[in-house]
């Protein structure tokens, strides 16, 4: 395997000296760019596209080519695991995510397996090694998962919700069935992590995009302890370097000092929290990644541009600072913005 | 004015001493009440219950019939400021509000007027009278408003929104385009707040609903510092006593130590944050308000009782506690466990 030559992103996350910050960006393979599309329609629909590595693959190096991102992010979907498992995933146009199967008994719960990604999911691995193999040491790749309470409130619910009536509903009336379900997304999520690590990802990422819909006592037992379990879990080393594990949880401002404390390398900031306040909190305990709002992203780029720097000089000097969005890019972005950010955030933050 | 009988959430509002901690409920009168439907349905649409102030004092008083609340709150809409001025409100069957007229130019905003509310919105003060002189002294009333930036919102998205895809586009590309805007809606809200005051609310909250979805310096900005303002405008004393103010900004706790220096005497917190923590972090500066999730009022009584109990404990001793939830009543929530809840939290908390 050529040796790295970007290794920005893994230096920032273990606090380890850069000479600028790096900056990746959540969703940044997706379809604000047309080259992204374009691949899409070809593949038919998203998962289909999800499926084949050499298109995955293909989509995960697209916006390395036109923008100076020091990370590339496999492409594949949180849900994957959930699809794999048996709840049939599929996606309706504007509707988002949807199973055929969705959990509606303690039996469907009972009856569900864990996985073996090796065996459930070979397209996501073989991906993985593709993609490293391409990449051809540029930059590194990051591997990622959904939470398990994330992929538990889609499997329950049977999609994307806003209030997460029926999880909630079994988390406060049968917590024992919820935690027989989290517990078996806690094995396979440290399953498909450590194939993707095996697989060559030199960066993880949790995706614990529902956390923030919970209570404080709720989040520490539904969510935060299940995805303290993976992190101990998780292949510490690969290719005689550590693993960086990165856990994001949108709303998780709340909880920032018990997150740092998961035994995750970072933590990933929405752009609720100031980041200067974060990391006086925190202080170097964890490196933090985040926090622009993508909403920035549609501003001319002179805005993007002042709220970047905002960004930097909150956070400060010294390393420890993945920066990234505070969510996914929106697809409605033009892609000149980013371009403007990336070499904002490279320009204004040499060490 | 009959003597207040129950001043309890006036007096914790101030930490004063209480005798146990005090309850009510946002959205107590609403859609979860069988005999709310009713008068909802001899009314016809939302928006003629609002505007009618004998109908309005009925369900106002609804809740504190079936359940030893602590507080009235005005039945009414947040959104009534922007209709009076001109947008046209409206509502579709399960689509949430709606304007007519949505704020979609710069000529929009300009030409848009600040509200008189004695010309503008005299059924509230009418529904304000009428439930204090209903009440009799019972409790007392709480007024409310939206908050700027959320009337804002809705202003200019012509509804509810999960991005706020147009209020950040105008926030970033052209922010004084929208202070102008916020500008007016604080000079209006505090004018409504005023003349609530006026017609008897003995206390008055601001609903910053979508506050949270800002970033830690466009929440300063563009939500908090106009609360900020329409506080320091407010009657501080009516009756001969103090009119406390609370600021309930939904997602507000990343803004915790902001919030509770802008001037008002309670922070609202929803159920995000431990209550506890929040305390130790504000110290007996402000009350709180808060902050059970309403997903709990889905599960049986018994754990109602044990997750108000984990509150009343968190929160610890002393006054400065408004037991509530942290968002609105579901209309799916089974009377009985509010009735559940009210007992507990009266019976668990006697200092």
């Amino acid at each position: 395997m050529r040796a790295l030559r970007n290794d920005r992103v893994l230096r920032a996350l273990m606090r380890q000296p850069v000479d600028v910050t790096p900056i990746w960006l959540m969703r940044q393979a997706g379809r604000y760019l047309p080259e992204y599309r374009a691949v899409r329609q070809a593949a038919g629909d998203f998962m289909s596209l999800c499926r084949n590595p050499e298109r995955a693959c293909e989509v995960t190096l697209q916006p390395l080519a036109r923008f100076d991102l020091d990370a590339a992010i496999l492409f594949s979907d949180i849900l994957t695991i959930p699809d794999a498992l048996g709840l049939g995933l599929y996606f309706e146009e504007g509707e988002g995510p949807r199973f055929r199967k969705p959990l509606r008994s303690s039996a469907d719960i009972e009856k569900l397996g864990v996985l073996d990604t090796a065996r459930d999911l070979p397209y996501v691995v073989e991906a993985v090694r593709l993609i490293r193999r391409e990449l051809n040491g540029a930059v590194p790749l990051i591997g990622f998962s959904g939470s398990p309470w994330t992929l538990a409130t889609y499997m329950i619910e049977g999609g994307s919700s806003r209030d997460f009536v029926r999880t909630k509903q079994l988390l406060y009336s049968d917590p024992q069935l919820l935690h027989l379900l989290l517990d078996k997304l806690a094995v396979s999520v440290t399953d498909y992590l450590n194939a993707q690590i095996a697989a060559g990802a030199q960066v993880v990422q949790i995706f614990d995009t529902w956390g923030g819909a919970l209570s404080a006592a709720a989040y520490r037992e539904f969510s935060l302890d299940y995805m303290t379990r993976i992190l101990a879990g998780l292949t510490r080393e690969a290719e005689g370097r550590v693993v960086p594990t990165i856990v994001f949880t949108k709303g998780g401002s709340p909880w920032l000092d018990a997150i740092a404390s998961s035994g995750c390398d970072a933590v990933g900031l929405d752009w609720c929290m100031d980041i200067g306040q974060a990391r006086e909190q925190i202080g170097t305990r964890v490196a933090l990644q985040g926090n622009l709002d993508p909403a920035v992203l549609r501003a001319p780029a002179t805005v993007v541009v002042a709220e970047a720097s905002r960004i930097l000089r909150a956070f400060g000097t010294g390393s420890g600072h993945v920066f990234n969005l505070g969510h996914g890019i929106s697809p409605d972005v033009p892609p000149d913005r980013v371009a403007a950010l990336v070499e904002a955030v490279h320009s204004m933050s040499v060490k």
